[in-house]
Order: C-alpha cells, then structure tokens, then sequence
C-alpha cells in the first residue's frame, strides 16, 4: 500500500530520473510498485516517457500494467508497442480486458495481433458482447468441474493448472453439456473428504446471470447476493464466463458516475476537471445549449405578461423564488426516484402511490413554504395580495415540481430509457416556465389589488 | 435467483396464506427463499405477520433474515422476540451485524442481551467504533494463522473449525504479538506442499487500514487493488478485523446515494419516495427554507434595480436566463470535483491548476451561450444592445459560475467538510444573485441604448 503522498513523491522521482536518462533507475523504482500504482504512475508520464518505460519492461509487467490502467489509456500505450510484442501481451493479460483492448484497436491491427496470439481461445469468445452488458464484463478465465469429480482430483487440477490471481475462489460444476449445475468454493473443496465428489458439495441453487443483460443488473445481483463472483450464461445455460467482486465495484463506480454526472447533465462519464479542455466543452455544451433554449421558452412565457411589470414593476423581483424554488423541491423528488429505481429498491408497478405521496409531500412543503415567504414577503412588500400570489404560486409550483419530478424518472423507466436523464435541465425547465406562468397569471388576476395597496 | 416479478407473487402468496391463518405454509414458502429475498418480502409485511413469522423460525433462520435486513428493520424485528430468544440469535448473527443491532437496542436491553450471550467475544471487540469507520465496518470472523504453522496444519485447522460462509478466502498471518505480518489465500495453501510453512507462501506486502479511518478509504483501497477482504489493524498494528468486498459494495452505494441526495439538497440518505411523509419533511423541508432565504437575497438584489422595469419592462423576461444556465455550469462543475475527490482521483494539492482550466472552460462556454443567446434575443426584441447586455452577463456569470462551482467543494474538502455539501442550493445561490447583479448592472449602464432602440 502506498499512500497518494508517497505515491506523488516516487512518481516525481520516477519523472526527474526519466528526465535524466536515468531509465533503467526509473524502471526498477516502477516496477517495485503495486500494479495500481504503477498505472497511476504511467498515467502522469509525458508520452515519450511513458514509451521509454514500456520499452524496459518485460511482457508479463506490461501486461500488468495493460490491466490496471484505463481503457482508453490502455490503447495509446499498446501503439508504442511492435504487433509481435502486443501480441505477447495480450496473451499474459486477463482475458476479459485483452479483449476490451482488441476491441478498441483498430481492426486490421486487432486481427494481426490475434492471429499472432498463441492462445486467442479465451479471448475470442468475449469479443462478441458490448461493453456495458454481463458478457462484456466476465473474463473466461474461471475453473468448471463435472458433477463426478472427487475433491482430491479437483484439488490435483488446481496445482496442476498455473494459477492466475483473478481466478475467482468458486469452482462452477458443468454437465456434459456446459451447462451450469451447481457451485462450490475452493474452502469446501479443502474441508471434503479426498473422494467426496462435486455432485455432493456443491451447491445446486446456483445464482447466474445471462451474457447480453445489463452490467447494472449483474452488480444488483452480486450487491443483493453478496457474491464475490457472478457466473455468466448463454441463451442454452451453458457457462461462457464469470464476472468478478472487482469488476462489479468498477461497475458500480461507473454506474454512480454516470447517474450524478446525468442529473448534472453532463453526459459523458469519463469527464474529470482535469480532462481536456474539448473534452469537456463536447461532454457540456450541448446541455447547456438546450438549457438555453429551455430558459428562452421560459422567457417568452414571461414576455407574455410584459405590460405587468410597467404597471407594478415590483413583481419582477420575485418571480425567479417561484421558478427557484420548484427546480429545487423537484430535484429532490427525482434523485429519490432515481436512486430507488437504480438500487432495485422501487419498480414502475408502485408508480401511482408513490407519485401520490410525493404529491401530498410537494403541497404541504409548499404550503409552509408559500406561507412563510408570502408573509415575508406581503410585509417587506407592505402588499398583503403580493404576498398573496407569492404563497398560491409556490404551492402551485410545488406540486408542479412534485408532478415532474416523480413522473419523468418513473416513465423514463418504463420507456427503458436511463431515469437519470431526468436531469436537472429537463427538469427545472417545466419547474421555470410552469412557476412563471401561474405566478404572473396569478398576479395579472389579482394585479387591481395589488396595484390598489401600492397606491397608499 | 428470484426475478422481481416471481418475488412478487411469491410475496403476495405469502400475504395472502398469512391473512388466512395459514402460517406454517407461510413460513415454509418464506424459508425456502434466500435470506436477501426473505428481507425483501419480510419489509413487506403488517408488523403483525412479521411477528407470526418471526414466531415459526428457528434461531439459525432468525439469525440469517435479521443479518439481511436494513439496521432499523433489524431493530423492530428484534422487538419481538424475547431477551433470551433475542441473546441466542445474536450469537448465530455475523459479528459485524450484531454489533450493530446491539449497538441500535437501547442501552440496558443491550448490556442484558449482552450478557445472556454465549459467545460475545467476536462482538466486543466491534461494539466501539462508529458506523462509518473501518471498524465499524470490519468483522472479527476471520482466519489468524502463525508464520510457522505449516499448510497441512492450517487446511486440518480449516476442517476443524465450523465454517461460516462469511469468513473470506483470505487468511492472514500475525507474529506473537498479533501483529499482521502477511497473507495468503486459501487457494496457495491447497497447491503448497503439505509441509510448507505460511512464512513462504505468505506475501508479506500486505495491503490494511487502521480501525478509525473512513469506510470511505476502506472502500477505495479495495476498488484500487482489487482486494476481496481488507484486514484492519488497531494503532498497535495488531489485526483486529477483516472488512469483506460485500460490506465494500454497501459502503459505495451508501456513499454514491449519500453524494448524489447532498447534491439535490436531501439530507437523509436513507430516504426513498416509499419513506414516510414526516421523515421525507424532516429530510428536505429545511434545504427549502434554506433556499427561500437565498432567492429572497437575490430578489433583494434584484429590487435594487425596480425603476428598471418600468423603464424597459422587457429586461424582466431575460434576467432568468442569466441566473439559470449560471446555475446549470456551475452544477456540471460540482459534480465532476466532488466525484473526482471521492473516487480519489485529484487531491487539493492540484485545486489551483483545476481552478483555472474550470474557469477557461467557463469563459468559452459563456462566450458561445452567450453569443448565440445574445444574437438570437437581440434579433427576437429587435434591439442590439438588450442581446449585447444578455450577452456579456452570460459570459460573466458562466465565469462566476466555474469559480464557485469547483472552488466551493474543493474549499469544503480542504476543511475537512464533505465536498457534496457545495449542493445546489448553495452554489446555485451565488449563480442567481451574482447573474441578476451582473445583468442588471450591464442593463443599467447600457439603458439609454437599449431605450434608444425601442423608441424606434
């Protein structure tokens, strides 16, 4: 374990003695790093730096390497390598992201390097899934037995086999057919008499999950399950695969990333603040460019009371409370929604009552609200009907912003669309326009009287 | 597995037979679900069936649903159940999550729970560190082995001991002091020869945390290596516990749910739109108070500049579009500092570098908003000038924008504070006044233009 400061003074002094010319210092200081840190490390390296390093580290360090870092940064340091030694690596890498950075490559240059592979075999049958379901993120690289093998033999095989790290610690038992039987882990193997067989050990009620579900699915299932690793079936229950406890907490990261980032409206989930300058005007700017449209709307909307404010120019002052207000209570109701729909915790067939109890909840949050600041407000104003409107708005933009804030994530769901993308710019958009217009109706209604108290 | 659909026929099968008095058949459907499925359909139930379930199942069945449930739900369950019945299923409990319902009882129900215990030995020890700290977290059932015992002695000391399915894959190695010296897994003693000693198999680079620091920390050590089970010393750097990649995904979606909620200005992380209509109050009702005292400061601000209106009512309809797109970048910025700081991704040491790329960022982004809002309006209101000031405003308050919007969580990081605190109310505080300060000042000083072009 190596603490972020230590870290940043190694990786300094990795950077001065690269600087220097001092490579194979560097390398060895590198190399005495956990493979995490070693990515972290690599990251903060200037390009040629970082190719003066890969050219002193062996195939199976690189492919370390290659497996801690990003996807992306995977595939920019893969060009530094000649096709016959990214073929190596692959070969040492874990299965699951040597297939993630075939998929990145180009594909002629994808093809070369797995032809030249020696061992493309568990490899080739992840490539086919897409990222972001069960398939793309199982590895291969996981131990199946059949229902009459004894523990004695099984553990023979476990010697026998060169053991890789990520193997997870559950042995899948398959009949003749691939199919998925039953589960045990290696402890009940340890515990078992040497001619116990698996049939009898393992566990028959086994918990799968299917290769092209979601990713998110997987994780709720490892998450409800306590699962450290999750098999993966084909459309004939045959195991392809096994997704592991790490992959699901890379899962889960990204999963929460891309929820916050969406009710942001930020939509592309790899953005930092020390991404590129493009990157994030590409990732932000759309957003805003309709949130300009949204607020225009909501200006028009005003426009269409224009002559209110030459008559009782104070009304102006307080319209931007009731539009506030509502985006504010409205997000609140859609990140509750959001989250029990992404944690499984609320399904769409609970829609009604759980849309009439944020409804009863918007009304009396802006019945205290309404009161309180159209009171304020009718006194700092000395207008008593100024306060009047006020108060009637907010509780009628509450509800409003109850409404939204509640519907659009539940039928986002139903559509099967990400209810995260019921962000704050969709949302506040109807909170704006709707709260503007029963403000200013409100206060054209009511305009004699208000006019009538300022006149004293 | 049990797909959502199935569990809720079986819960409603389960509802019905209880209605009808028919619990034996109740309880044997209920006992043949995996305990996360019987938490779900158990929450589901009258607290009248929970306790005629809670009647028919033995102490071990007890011991599993309650080790499932939330902590509250826990709690209400155990209120059933007499103090000795209540003592011997607390000994069935795992460790870390009798702790915690002992640590939930009331002071003299838990000390005589307590004492009635068997064997409360593994819970003691966990009884005194905080919720959200890694000891509380951390479970005392794991495996401590001597650097000379040999593999054939540890796998005959496995088969001894009652395995509980919790205890990880991991076994640690301590010195006589029981200080943590090293791991290994139970897949390297199985291939090691019998006689080897855990001292050469043992990898002594081994990765822990201190009992007291954040569930937090505990969480990204185990997303950065790929840790199944992370032991937890005490300041004597004794191993005291061992915190599990279940209790991992917990913490990180505790923790994204907590982030996400303090964005949206709800301060109970454990609400959900199925919570009741007090607690939902109690949660959000006071960020709206909050917020209505921050939109009367910007209607406060805005009154400054009341002759305005009348003059040229139409600045009225704008002043919205400033102050919300303002609000928008400033909430794209907050979400991707507070997400970078919690995935460990940026430190304060770099806060300058990010500040004033943000605030690059802020320019363009407003330079282009700005442009195209100001050329649209302009054309729309026939007036120039009114595009010009919408214009300018945008780009200043988009500046203000990024300023506050990475400087407020970075601030509140730097003193300790959780950076998701910078929510929308706050920071979308500053954005509202600041933009209607900007725009209306712009507008005052450009008024004789502005009027000039209407008087065409």
């Amino acid at each position: 374990m190596t603490s972020t400061k230590k870290l940043n003074k190694i990786t300094e002094k990795i950077h001065s003695w690269i600087a220097n010319d001092q490579i194979p210092k560097a390398t060895d200081r590198f190399l005495e790093l956990h493979p995490a840190d070693q990515a972290e490390v690599f990251n903060n390296l200037e390009d040629q730096a970082q190719a003066q390093i890969l050219d002193h580290l062996d195939i199976a360090s690189t492919a370390d390497l290659f497996d801690e870092l990003e996807d992306e940064e995977t595939l920019e340091a893969a060009e530094n390598l000649s096709l016959e030694r990214l073929a190596d690596v692959l070969d040492e890498m874990d299965p699951d992201e040597a297939a993630d950075l075939l998929g990145d490559l180009p594909p002629e240059q994808a093809e070369e390097a797995l032809a030249q592979m020696e061992d493309p075999d568990d490899v080739i049958p992840l490539l086919g899934y897409p990222d972001e379901t069960a398939g793309g993120r199982m590895t291969t690289a996981y131990i199946a037995l059949r229902p009459q093998t004894t523990a004695e033999t099984a553990i023979q095989f476990l010697r026998d086999i060169s053991l890789d790290n990520d193997v997870p610690y559950y042995l899948f038992v398959v009949d003749r057919n691939k199919s998925l039987i039953g589960v045990t882990g290696i402890r009940e193997l340890v515990v078992a008499h040497p001619k116990t067989i698996m049939d009898a050990i393992m566990d028959p009620d086994v918990i799968f999950i299917s290769a092209d579900a979601d990713q998110e699915e997987a994780a709720l299932l490892m998450t409800r399950y306590d699962l450290s690793a999750l098999p993966v079936v084909n459309e004939n229950k045959q195991l392809i695969g096994v997704i592991t406890h790490d992959d699901i907490l890379d899962v889960l990261e990204d999963e929460a990333t891309e929820d916050i980032y969406r009710l942001a409206s930020v939509s592309d989930t790899d953005l930092e603040p020390n991404s590129t300058v493009k990157d994030q005007m590409k990732g932000r700017l759309p957003w805003l460019l309709l949130n300009s449209l949204t607020s225009l709307f909501a200006a028009w909307v005003i426009s269409n009371f224009g002559d209110l404010f030459i008559q009782v120019a104070v009304l102006a002052f307080f319209q931007s409370v009731v539009a506030g207000l509502g985006g504010s209570a409205a997000s609140q109701d859609v990140v509750m929604v959001v989250r029990a729909i992404a944690l499984g915790k609320i399904n769409t067939d609970h829609a009604w009552s759980i849309f009439f109890r944020q409804l009863w909840i918007g009304f009396l949050q802006g019945a205290i609200i309404g009161m309180m600041v159209g009171l304020g407000v009718g006194m700092w104003q000395n207008n008593p009907f100024l306060g009047l409107v006020l108060g009637l708005s907010l509780v009628g933009n509450m509800i409003v912003a109850a409404m939204v804030g509640t519907l659009i994530p539940l039928l986002l769901k139903y559509l099967n669309q990400d209810p995260a993308l019921a962000s704050s710019v969709l949302v506040t958009a109807a909170t704006d326009a709707i709260g503007f217009l029963i403000y200013l109706s409100l206060a054209s209604i009511f305009l004699p009287y208000i006019q009538h108290y300022f006149s004293f």
